[in-house]
């Protein structure tokens, strides 16, 4: 993990921050710190027939040190395999039990034989530190948009790698914009990292008026969105607007407390406005926690296509301005400024006449950009590039930025 | 009636109760005790060719005494059939007009052949009682739970003996219940019954928190439940919770001031939560009303069925409890309060996990246990026993119990 | 225009209302008068090829004076065709920009030839008066119903006459009712006639409490209804519950800035309940806006149709009034006021119980008429009936009337 951390250092200015074992944070303890050099199993010949040197799904994550002789049937209970998808290793993780044990393929362990083994796990669990990494982007506003990754799970690349290497492309990118947020991005191990964050940072998480968690963000299907526990908070419907003019297939899922981290971030002691972004989601591709979840699971052209949306949708929050319309009785004359076509009684009202028009219309001070758009069903752009026209004509005056106004209400459906 | 409300009262001390003809109930007058005897048409020949002995359904309920002998001209039109259905006998009344009458099968009337015929209704109608019986089976509170069924149909056996039956079984088992609510059991003739009862209990009837009237409830059709006026209340919605999560086909209709005693308890100067539970409605089975609806169309396995679900929906009332996360910032740690799986990263969540994590997140003060288990999609039983697991443990307070959060609303659908 | 204003005057007491150019009405100005005496082009034999006198579309309206000749290639930019409506002679207008242009068939446009030709518009554009009708049938109240349609498109008949002609004939067929509401019906000239009007009446505009604006209403196709802003005002619920219980097809659309004058009554510093009535909406039938939007495509039946449902919508708001029940717990007893059947135990209940049955259980003083009718799905006028029925007997009082209780609130619909 801090490995990975250096390489993302690299590229974006990354604070690292160490928290020692034994640290409280609510109802967790940042647990002992676990390293491991080597673990194998040898057979009676000496061979090496599982290794974690040739790949460490090998070694149950988190495994206490063990170096004895024992049969196949002491072993046995220490062996996880997949029996439906024989050529793959499972990963397995014992965080908050103290345990030790090998995954492996099911092709592998039917080629055991009775006899001795020798059972290596070079590994140790002692007071130490958690790390997580965390970059700030500042931004015109101390508003905070936060995009988090988990990156625990190191060897597989759709469920984590995907969305370090999205997290950190995204920093990279938005480095050289204006922004009107400062941007949070965090690369914390699952649960534990998110737990701990937000326990040392409990006095100013409300800054965060929106935010994303990014995961198996680089697969072949579809964008899949699964919202916060709001429900319609302005992330929310930021990124369904998105989903929905993207001209591509999506999905979107409603908030249950089962998932990545936003579990933590929705929790109703802070019931943040913080959704999950990915493709394909958990358990729902068979690759998913198995060594087949590899580089070659991800598609180049998924990351991008996930990168271009997560910019689409910043470009929402960035610019979901509330206006006014200046001359709200009766529409203005907009041929005189230069803003409509001259010759009327043709048969088709131009997109853009019709943005001009819907965002008068609505601009009364209740409804901001990405309401005009959802109500009128153009794309947001379409929208902003219209208020941006009749502003400059002094017909809209911008009254601010509209992110509080989503209530954190819940109907609740009876069939 | 009486013979009825004596039997019930051999298996729940039921409280039969008199009111005296002529008793001002709101806008109703108490009637008129109608008595019958005897009542008969006879041939010329002297046989009885109708026979109130030999079915009840036969004088027309309310009838008035007449004796006398006519043309087969002058009594047609006190004759009564069900020309579509010529085997069977119809079910009339004559409440509130004096009037006389015979209900017979078509297939009778069309043997009678001109003549004179000897008619003969041995009854009373005179000042006297209304009759009702009601017990109350006392919980830990005053606030109640209502049970209504009608007895004024007493040969018909799905419309009227079904729901007698079945309220005078749920009375019977809950007896030996600790509860939480008291449960009011009523079994009264139709509409003055229960207008009787409201103009006699005005005061109190705010202590019903959730009401059933039960009728045609034995026949093999699928369960329908007709919502009280308000539309959501929690017996609308504990019913459509059980019967949704039963498996099993079932009809939900909207409020509508047609039907039965729900009508009263639904008045505007009421509006108590009060839904109507069936089978197969009113008016929908070719034997509604007619001498087919008897012992045989109505199934023990359908009125079995029937007392499951509505004890599964004295289930959710009793136990909608309202809870607070007293550990509201991210998750509490299941693990080490022995609630959790302790290995990870398996693909399956289970069932009951997800329930505690349910619970939990939405435990902020807002949402009872039926909430939580509309929203989540689990059953009220599993929302429930993990709720219970959390508060053993310390992670849950009790604020109460939640029965009045539903408001009296109508949206107006306008397509 | 004039003209057609002195015919409507020979029906109804119109006042004609001249505003001078110049006059400013919010961001608009009231445009020179634009007065056409002829035009034509002539080929080299002196020939007229496009002849004002023959269709006044073939002169584009507003059209500068000209008095040139000129070569086909200079005149082309000056000529509008339909290409793929080869017969047909488009309408065009160029009012606030000065231009001169002729609209002819393509087929003529073909058939001329290179050479000379002699281009007259013998027009004027100075100072004069923007004209319009304005007629108000007084009502018992000063509270009013707008009815607005435009008389710009001199030529066209189903865009423009048909509105005309149905504004008429409603106002004179009105004048022999008694009416709770006072009617103002206008007829101006599109855009600037509504806005005009606007601003010489800001400070009474509150009276319209319901509103239509007439449009394309003779062709043969289904009613269209486009809803106001506010989208649930009393007009969209009135003309919706017409529609729906018309037994014929027709389309309800979502407000949308772009169409008729109720862009104007609708814009947000007004935000009036006008909502636009039409059959084809406008640019849906190939003959919008060309020669063949005549006569001939409009039907009589459709008038007539549209006649009828225009007088069912003012029934609605006419009678739509709010009422509490006088004996709200429990029914009353209808029979006894000879309201209900007398013989109990018959399958069907009537229409017209229910109905006293639902006014009965709907009346708390919360919902008027048309809300009863569309709670209980029965037709306005049943409703109306049977609460008449029911106040005359004391069992309901009168509140009032309802139209002020909709809200202009806007649910954002998020997919």
């Amino acid at each position: 993990m801090r490995d990975t951390l250096r390489r993302i250092q690299k590229r974006i200015p990354l604070s690292i921050h160490e928290v020692p074992s034994g640290t409280q944070v609510f109802d967790w303890t940042v647990p002992k710190e676990w390293n491991i050099r080597d673990a194998y199993v040898k057979n009676a010949k000496g061979e090496r027939i599982i290794d974690f040197a040739s790949c460490n799904l090998h070694a149950m994550s988190y495994s206490v040190p063990v170096e004895r002789k024992m049969t196949l049937q002491e072993l046995r209970p220490h062996l996880f395999t997949l029996p439906d998808q024989p050529d793959r290793i499972p990963y397995r993780t014992s965080y908050y039990k103290e345990n030790w044990g090998f995954c492996l393929s099911q092709k592998v362990l039917d080629t055991l034989e009775d006899g001795e083994y020798e059972v290596c796990i070079d590994s140790s669990l002692t007071d130490g530190s958690m790390t997580y990494g965390e970059y700030l982007l500042p931004g015109a506003s101390s508003d905070e948009v936060l995009l988090y990754t988990h990156i625990c799970h190191p060897s597989l690349c759709n469920d984590n790698l995907s969305g370090v290497v999205l997290a950190a492309q995204i920093a990279e990118h938005l480095r050289n914009r204006r922004l009107r947020y400062s941007y949070r991005f965090l690369f914390c191990p699952g649960t534990i990292g998110s737990i701990t964050w937000l326990a040392l940072n409990e006095d100013t998480v409300s800054r965060i008026k929106h935010g994303l968690v990014l995961a198996n963000i680089g697969d072949a299907g579809r964008s899949t969105y699964k919202k916060s526990r709001r429900g319609a908070a302005d992330i929310d419907r930021a990124v369904m607007h998105v989903l929905k003019h993207s001209g591509e297939d999506f999905e979107i899922e409603e908030f249950s407390p089962y998932g990545y981290d936003e579990r933590q971030f929705c929790s109703p002691g802070f019931n943040l406005p913080v959704g999950c972004l990915m493709r394909t989601p958990h358990g729902r591709f068979p690759e998913y926690h198995t060594s087949a979840d590899d580089l070659s699971f991800v598609q180049a052209s998924s990351l991008a296509d996930s990168f271009r949306k997560c910019l689409q949708v910043f470009e929402v929050v960035e610019n979901n301005r509330l206006y006014v319309n200046q001359n709200p009785k009766c529409e203005p004359r907009l041929g005189k400024r230069g803003l409509y076509r001259p010759v009327g009684g043709q048969t088709e009202a131009k997109h853009d006449e019709l943005a001009l028009l819907w965002v008068l219309n609505l601009s009364d001070g209740e409804h901001a950009l990405l309401d005009i758009a959802e109500r009128s069903g153009l794309s947001f752009g379409t929208v902003a590039h219209a208020a941006e026209a009749l502003a400059e004509h002094g017909l809209l005056k911008e009254l601010g930025w509209s992110y509080a106004r989503d209530k954190a209400t819940f109907t609740v459906p009876v069939d």
